[in-house]
């Protein structure tokens, strides 16, 4: 876990600027960076550095780093990849922050590979802050400062857009261009050799123009540093990502343990979560999701009105809050009695609010006025068609005069303080309204549903906020840490790979997770020679049916390899159990369990993720476990608000429902072992993989009970 | 069922129009429509109608329709409601076709609603064809009619959009203008009095100019009138769906039979789906599946070819592919060879082919003649982002020209000929490649998932059509009727209003579903009074342990009553069980049988849907058949080959899939249950709600089971 703390001010702030590779020759990287720097307003001082020319666009070039008398802050470097790490190492006594634009890194062959550790090696012997190699570079629009080999300049606004990939980014600058879309930082962050996300956060972190953050990633260097980083910097400002690579990740074999259950890219979704990050679906959302939240009061609230002109698009923004967690809420009966003083009778004065296709700006206007004065009200959205008596720009005016107020007659003092967003629908007969309301921090979205999906999107961020107290702190018990340690300590010592039933048992005991009853009969040649099965009168103790199983850390599938008979009845039949299994596995202890009533049955797990570490599993277990994919996932540390949130909020929240014929299952007894769990987790890094399958529980007080636990170490 | 064929020739393509209510007052409907007419080079004949003007706009005016001299084609009627149905009545006699633009109809009040009555009895007398009332009109660009109170006029095209929303279709002629979509016709069809979905789509089914039919609607007028027209013209023309509404009609109270799993909504994408209809999810999808079709050649087939000139959307787009129908398809040996040959060593030869962020115009055009060879690929997925070095509008010619050579190399002839499509990501410098690819018939996406979305929206129409053989036949089996009809008619005579389990056992019989064996237990009182459970040696037969339930048409929810007794050990505990059922439902027959071993429960049923008849519902049963809401459904009559699809694409389908563990159920078995079904359900429409739960099914060979089976009547 590099906790290294880097200082990116002067990279990203740079007084003076050295080009090295600087050219003359038009489309040239060095060109376009060269002209980028000295065209665009950047008021630093730039040097160009070119062995082979005395001057460059008219101004002097310098035959290396090194020879320039003044202070560089930052070194642009657009050469050939061989070059590259000798110019650093020659420099690197007098610049201490690089950008490497240059290809031909581990990105490409083995030698690339080599040549980025050298690098590395370089960066970490000389203290050097490196942005790439195989970057686009960066762009400050606030200085005017464009070090990179895109062309242009956007609009400086409050948007940190950090990209893997350089060609989205460019894409993403022409686009925002067209759409009024303005930025603070926009960071191209190549190979990630040195500065990955979890650095570029940290500087935004701090950086005071920037509120929002968007990312683009293919891939997260340094999990936990990510995670850890991320969960403090979202608490302040929010970080929308978009993660790439979903499907190729998630072509997984199936198999029956919890870790198969989760595909990398659900991990990705849960850490985001945990750390308060949004991840939008697509880049359509992500871009929506940037653009509305650069435009966002405080959400105080889920509740929604909608005011229309339409009833088609009214009744196409009702469907589109279907299993949302904003909601299209009813409005105040005070708010009603005021709509129906002043529209039209055939107006809906449910929400939507149906103002009529005739609709002008003042029926807009006091509509939104009285919609203001809602205190249950959190955010309006205005959707309108232009009909022909629609005075697009008019009404524009008039959302831009009551968003400026605050979204509320009163001002923008009063608590109702409310989003306002439109959804225009046409093409040139809104465009100009789209432009001015955008101008003034109104967005508008082309269709409905993108409106509510971005709005809802982006409310998962408020409802991160208010959860914070709710995190669960990584505290450790060191005496029980020790004792299960022990536990495990022995077992490897053994020179066995996972833990015995008995010694599971144990372990989650410690953690306050209640194991099934069972009796152990050992191998006689090599545990326990003089151990008989009717010399053990505690197994009939337990009673019948039973179970028998084979506790070998080698039999780790026992339904396939016929390591378990279930429902033996009688004492006979379980002597003839256990001289069969003694054959088919001779030298392993077995265990018997009494046979328990199945009502409904859970899987839990812990699974290594070799990117972020401990992650919980759970959901639904039994014969279709893969089937449903019923399955959540946590990251701990996990505290019981957090527990009981997952569960009631999850794929499991109907369990805690009482319905018909069904009682509701004890949501607080299923949650401290999940609670459980995430201490075990924290404690015992050196369980590679860990299961409960699985964890009997009921809805009529019967305690709940895991049948079989399974820990791999 | 009205099959009242409508000759709509002369109202969609009149020679002669009146407006009844023409206006000179700017703003006015009467006065857009009068203007429209006019103004925008429709070539027939105009006259104008207003009792209280001599003249508008310099065209003379008529006091009333009659007092023309000529043949009128057409009249369009934009007057106050309460004058409407004296005109009408007054010009039956001359004109036999009317738009009434008028609104204060059925959508209003009581009295609207009389008055729209009362207009529906004048044009059945008469034999008049009314398009409204209440509605925007219809706009024929070809023959530069706008009979509408929406100005302009859209550009004349192959796309028909039929909406009840007047609103939506202005709101979408204004997008349409901007992004170049072209129509044949827009129709609003209001309160669809007599003229609703379906008799528009009988017209444009012989309309040569409609190629694509787009419909924007609220609800369904006449549910099998509409199936049955879309069904037959679903296989000429794709018809495009947006549905609104599917909230209000998704809050449903839950309850335990098959009725309550089936939303009226997703009856309605049932029946959608057997027409052959797309439904787009929602308005955005709309638009893009409308002109994405507009310029879609017949798809050969599912693979997909993706060409980018970035990493990073290429990777955004490969991620849309995740669970769709259309595949991102290995490219051929030959094909690959090929790209090697010419690309840069860096490119990605694999699907998507990344061509690097320097391709310029060669490089696309060599790719994709390349590509076009492959006759394996039946689509490409241009993408691009308009870097620096990128010669967008030069790339945008390569692609017109490559797709207009049929998408291959060797020309539009040979087999191979591709769909060709492009996202082309940004803002100012694709703009203008975007409208010049439009204009030339390839259509842009904004985002790389729109493009894989609606193009897998639409490879579904394909697939429909190729189905086409596989629709079931609504065969009647005449005696197996009226034997049936016998059962139930027995049961109404005794006033019951469900069959009692032996009935249902022979209804089911009949049809070749195996019932649960049973006895009964008649209630001693009203029935058979000699009746002795003991004497009744057959209930012994049976065996143990035994199921007890009560059989009543009272009783419909067994285990909420109390009126089910499971896991009968013993003649005492079956005697002790009946004493005391029939103290709980005296007078009531009682019914034993054998309990059944369970593995899988399905649950299925037939509904009978106010709008469209008989729906087959059947899904996952058990204890959480709400919780998973594992159903799907179909519309009867179903043949084997389309119950195999529905189970091995649907949400049951890993029941029919060998997995660890696991055998695979007998998919012809359960069809052929799904078949007969359908054909109980088409012979006995007196049924009012039928269901078997559970049906009991084993992937060990035994034979599947139906352990209860609810026929109400």
């Amino acid at each position: 876990m590099q906790q290294r703390c880097m200082n990116l001010e002067k990279l990203f702030n740079p007084k003076s600027i050295a080009i090295v590779g600087a050219s003359e020759e038009d489309g040239k990287v060095g060109n376009v960076i060269t002209k980028n720097l000295l065209n665009l307003g950047y008021a630093g001082e730039v040097f160009l550095v070119n062995p082979k020319r005395e001057e460059i666009l008219g101004e002097k070039c310098y035959k290396s780093i090194v020879e320039i008398e003044k202070d560089v802050d930052l070194a642009i470097v657009a050469i050939p990849a061989k070059l590259v790490n000798g110019v650093v190492l020659e420099s690197a006594q007098k610049v201490k922050n690089f950008v490497i634009i240059s290809a031909g890194f581990a990105e490409t062959s083995e030698e690339g590979k080599k040549r980025e550790e050298e690098l590395a090696r370089i960066a970490k012997e000389n203290d050097l802050n490196i942005l790439g190699p195989n970057c686009l570079g960066f762009i400050i629009p606030k200085l005017k400062l464009n070090a990179s080999f895109a062309s242009g300049m956007p609009e400086a606004g409050k948007i940190s857009f950090v990209s893997q990939s350089g060609a989205l980014a460019v894409a993403f600058m022409d686009k925002a261009a067209k759409e009024g879309m303005k930025f603070s930082n926009l960071v191209s962050v190549g190979n990630k050799m040195r500065i990955a996300e979890a650095e570029v956060l940290k500087y935004l972190e701090k950086d005071p123009d920037t509120r929002i953050i968007g990312m683009y990633l293919e891939g997260i260097k340094s999990g936990s540093n990510f995670l850890e980083t991320a969960s403090r910097v979202a608490r302040e400002k929010p970080i929308i990502v978009l993660k790439a690579g979903k499907t190729e990740k998630a072509q997984k074999a199936i198999s029956s343990h919890t870790g198969a259950l989760a595909g990398s890219d659900e991990i990705i979704s849960a850490v985001l979560e945990k750390a308060g990050v949004l991840r939008a679906e697509n880049l359509e959302d992500f871009f929506n999701m940037l653009n509305l939240a650069d435009n966002l009061r405080e959400m105080t609230g889920e509740n929604v009105a909608v005011v229309t002109n339409a009833g088609g698009p009214g009744v196409l923004t009702t469907d589109a809050f279907f299993e949302k967690e904003i909601k299209l809420a009813e409005l105040g009966r005070e708010t009603k009695r005021k709509l129906e003083e002043f529209l039209p009778e055939e107006s809906s004065l449910e929400n939507p609010v149906d103002m009529l296709g005739d609709a002008r700006e003042d029926r807009y206007e006091k509509t939104l006025e009285i919609i203001g004065e809602d205190e249950n009200i959190h955010s309006i959205i205005c959707v309108l068609t232009p009909q022909d008596q629609t005075p697009v720009d008019k009404i524009a005016e008039k959302i831009i005069e009551f968003s400026a107020k605050g979204g509320s007659a009163c001002g923008g003092k009063n608590k109702t303080a409310k989003n306002v967003m439109t959804v225009f629908i046409g093409g040139q007969r809104v465009e100009e309204a789209v432009k001015k309301m955008r101008a003034s921090g109104i967005y508008n979205f082309s269709y409905p549903e993108q409106a509510v999906r971005t709005l809802d999107n982006l409310y998962r961020w408020e409802m991160f906020k208010k959860r914070k107290d709710k995190i669960g702190e990584n505290l450790v018990n060191p005496k029980r840490k020790e004792k299960a340690e022990k536990i495990i300590n022995t077992a490897k010592a053994e020179g066995r790979t996972a833990l015995y039933f008995s010694e599971s048992r144990d372990l989650v005991e410690m953690y306050g997770i209640n194991a099934a009853e069972f009796v152990e009969i050992f191998s006689e040649a090599r545990e326990n020679p003089r151990a008989k099965l009717l010399e053990n009168s505690k197994s009939l103790a337990l009673g019948f049916p039973a179970v028998l199983k084979v506790d070998s850390d080698r039999v780790l599938h026992k339904t396939d390899k016929k390591g378990i008979v279930l429902n033996i009845k009688s004492k006979k039949d379980l002597e003839k159990a256990v001289a069969e299994m003694r054959l088919g596995f001779p030298g392993s202890r077995l265990v018997v369990q009494p046979m328990a009533e199945i009502q409904t049955e859970l899987i839990l797990g812990v699974k290594n993720d070799p990117m972020f570490g401990s992650i919980l599993v759970y959901g639904l277990g039994g014969i279709y476990t893969e089937v449903f994919k019923m399955v959540e996932f946590l990251v701990p540390p996990v505290s019981l608000a957090q527990a009981e949130e997952s569960l009631l909020k999850g794929k499991l929240k109907f369990l805690f429902r009482e319905t018909r014929g069904q009682k509701a299952y004890n949501l607080e007894e299923i949650a401290k072992i999940l609670v459980a769990l995430g201490f075990l987790a924290g404690e015992n890094p050196q369980i590679r993989e860990f299961d409960i399958n699985p964890l009997l529980v009921y809805n009529n007080g019967k305690p709940v009970v895991a049948v079989d636990v399974k820990v791999l170490i």
